[in-house]
C-alpha cells in the first residue's frame, strides 16, 4: 500500500499538437492561429505557445492581455502577437516595447491608437456581427475617415453560436461580416472563426481561424463525436477509505445521508484545486481496480482540498490508488455537463492551480 | 476619457490582519492559528503569511500540502506549520527537510509515520466526529496501543455545520470530540473548530482555533451581520458602451434578447479572471457615476475575457470608467449568493489569475 496526497496534473501536448495540425487541415486554406489567451486556459501559455511554435511552426498567437503577450513573446520571437482586448494607458508601453498587434474594438479605443501610433504595426478592427459583445457598430463604421480605414492590417469579428450547426445567428453573422467587411474593408484579410467556427466550413474559416478550445481538446462542436484528443488528465489518490453507518451524514451541511450502508472514500482534491463545487451529489469519479474501470458517485459537498464518494460498489479499491477525476472516458466536457456549466470554465481553473503535481507528456 | 484594458484586484492586508486580531480577541484562550492552505485561499500565501506573521505575531500556520509548507517555510522560519493533509511518499522529504507537522487522519498513514518517523516531530491525530470526511473513526481509535497514542503532539477534528449556530450536528460533534478526546487523549491539547467555530462559543475554541475563511473577510456566522472587514476589491475598465436595439441577442448562444432598447457596456473581465460563470444573466455590477452608486444587471453569457452588462439607468457611464465587482457593498459573500456557490469558491478561483493588475494594500 502506497500513501501519497497530492493531486496530479497531466497535459498531453502530444494531443495538443495534434488537434492543432487536424484543425489546420480542416481549414487547410485559412492560416491557424492558436489562441493562448488566460494562460493558455490555464494550462501554461509559456510552455503551449513554445510547444506550438516548435512542433507544428505556429506563427500566429492570440492573447487577451498585453501582459498575456509579454509572457510569450520571447519564445515565439518572430511570430505575431494579437491582443483582443486591445491596447490602453495601462499596457501602452509594453505593446511599444513588444511590437504586440492590438485588436481595436471601438472609436475610442482607436482614437487612442491615433494619438499613440506605433510604427510598424497595423492593428485589427474589430467588427460587430451578432455577438454584441466588443467590435465596432455599422454606424461607427460609417463614421470612419479614409484615413482612419487605411490603419487597420485585418478585420475579425466572433460567432455567437458557432457550436450549433444550424443556429440561425451563425448565418447572420456570416451575412453580416461579408457584407461589412466587403463595404468597409474590402482590401484586407478576414477572420471571423474560432474552432467552433472551423466546423462550419470554408466560408466561416476566411483568411484566419483562430485555434482555441479544440485545440485543447474541447468539443466545440458538440453535434457530432469529438475529433480532438483529451488534453487534461486529473487524478488524485484516496487518502482513506471507511464504512459509512445508515444514517450519517456527509459533508458541510451535512447534505448527503446515507439511507444504507456504504462505503466512502477520501480523495486529495477539492475546488481549491478547480474541481467545480457545483458537482456536490451529482458529480463522477472513476477508479481502475481489479482490471476494470468503475464509477462512483460523489456525495456531500465538495470542499477545498477533499472530495467524497460513494465507493460501495468498487471492488478491491487501497488508500493510496488513484481516483481519476479527467481522462479519455470523461472529458472536462463530461465534467462542465455534469456541473452544469462548460469544460471552458473548468479548463480555465484548473490549469492555473499550482499545488499539482504537473507533468506535461511530450 | 481614458482607455483601460486590465482587470485589477486589490487585497487589503490591513482589513486582513484586523480581521486575525478580532478572531483572536473572540477566541481570547486559543491559540489564533491561520489557514493559509490554497495559497491563502488564492490571495499569496507568502504574502499572507509574512504579514500575519510580522504583524500580528501568528506563529501557527495550517496548510493542505507539504508543497504549500514549503512555499512559506523561509518567511515563518520559527513557526509551527501543520500539513492538513498528512504525509506520503509524495511528500515526505518535503517534512524531513523542513520539520513541518503532519496531521495524520488513518490508521494506514500513521503505519506510514512509523516507518519513516522524522525526529523532533509530534504530529497531529486527526479524529472523525461527524463530517465523516478525513479522521481516525472510533473502531481505529480503540486499535491503536499505548504506544502509539503517545506519537501525537495535539488532537483535532472539524465541524460539518459550524456555520449554523443552532444545528444540531454542532453539539453532536462537540460531545464526540470531547469524549473521544478524553477517552483517548486526555493530556493532549486540542483543535475542533475552523473559523466559524470561533463564533460558537469558548467550548468549541478549544486549545487552538484555525483561522482562515473569516480572517480572509468571508462571514462564517452568516446567521448575523458579518463583523469581518472586507479583503477582496475586484475591479474592471469598461471597454465600451454601445446601445443595444430591440430585437438583439447579447453574448454565446444568445441567451439574453432584448425586448426594449437597452444600453449595453462591456467590461474587461471575465471567468478566465475568477467570475463565476453561472453569474450569467443574474450577476450584479456596480459603477459609481455622477457622484452616486449604481448597479447594472449581467446580461447574456459571462464569457472568458468579457462581461457584458445592462447600463441603461447608470447615468454618465463613459469608456474606462471602472466597475465594481467585490467591494464594501457587494462582498464575495454576495456574489457567491448570487452564483449558486459560496464565496470561498470564488475567493481560491480569483486569487490565482496572474493577468490582473494586482495591489496589496498594507
Amino acid at each position: 500500500m502506497s500513501i501519497l496526497t497530492r493531486p496530479i496534473l497531466e497535459i498531453n501536448l502530444n494531443h495538443l499538437v495534434n488537434n492543432y495540425r487536424l484543425l489546420q487541415k480542416l481549414a487547410a486554406d485559412s492560416i491557424p492561429a492558436a489562441v493562448v489567451k488566460d494562460d493558455a486556459y490555464g494550462l501554461d501559455a509559456k510552455i503551449v505557445a513554445q510547444t506550438l511554435y516548435n512542433k507544428a511552426y505556429c506563427r500566429h498567437f492570440f492573447v487577451a492581455h498585453a501582459v498575456e503577450g509579454e509572457r510569450i513573446k520571447s519564445l515565439v520571437p518572430d511570430a505575431e502577437i494579437y491582443v483582443l482586448q486591445g491596447i490602453g494607458e495601462d499596457s501602452l508601453e509594453t505593446f511599444q516595447k513588444l511590437k504586440l498587434i492590438p485588436v481595436i474594438s471601438s472609436p475610442e479605443m482607436l482614437a487612442f491608437w491615433k494619438e499613440h501610433r506605433i510604427e510598424e504595426i497595423k492593428p485589427v478592427i474589430h467588427i460587430e456581427t451578432g455577438l454584441n459583445r466588443l467590435g465596432f457598430r455599422e454606424k461607427e463604421l460609417e463614421a470612419l475617415s479614409d484615413a482612419d480605414r487605411q490603419i487597420f492590417g485585418m478585420v475579425m469579428s466572433h460567432l455567437a453560436c458557432g457550436d450549433e450547426k444550424d443556429h440561425f445567428m451563425n448565418k447572420h453573422q456570416l451575412e453580416n461580416f461579408t457584407r461589412l467587411k466587403e463595404k468597409y474593408f474590402p482590401k484586407l484579410p478576414a477572420s471571423l472563426s474560432a474552432s467552433d467556427g472551423v466546423f462550419l466550413g470554408r466560408d466561416f474559416q476566411q483568411d484566419m481561424v483562430r485555434l482555441g478550445a479544440a485545440m485543447y481538446g474541447i468539443n466545440t462542436a458538440p453535434y457530432r463525436e469529438n475529433q480532438m484528443e483529451n488534453v487534461v488528465y486529473i487524478k488524485a489518490p484516496v487518502l482513506q477509505i471507511e464504512d459509512l453507518p445508515t444514517g450519517e451524514f456527509v459533508g458541510y451541511s451535512a447534505t448527503y445521508r446515507a439511507n444504507s450502508p456504504r462505503k466512502i472514500a477520501i480523495v486529495s482534491i477539492g475546488y481549491g484545486d478547480g474541481i467545480p463545487r457545483s458537482l456536490s451529489n451529482v458529480g463522477k469519479i472513476f477508479f481502475k481496480t481489479l482490471g476494470k474501470l468503475s464509477e462512483a458517485r460523489i456525495i456531500g459537498r465538495i470542499s477545498m482540498d477533499n472530495i467524497i464518494c460513494d465507493v460501495t460498489n468498487v471492488e478491491g479499491l487501497k488508500v493510496g490508488d488513484l481516483a481519476f477525476l479527467a481522462d479519455d472516458f470523461y472529458t472536462l466536457d463530461d465534467m462542465g455537463r455534469d456541473a452544469g456549466t462548460i469544460s471552458y470554465e473548468i479548463l480555465s481553473r484548473v490549469g492555473k492551480i499550482t499545488r499539482y503535481i504537473r507533468k506535461y507528456t511530450e
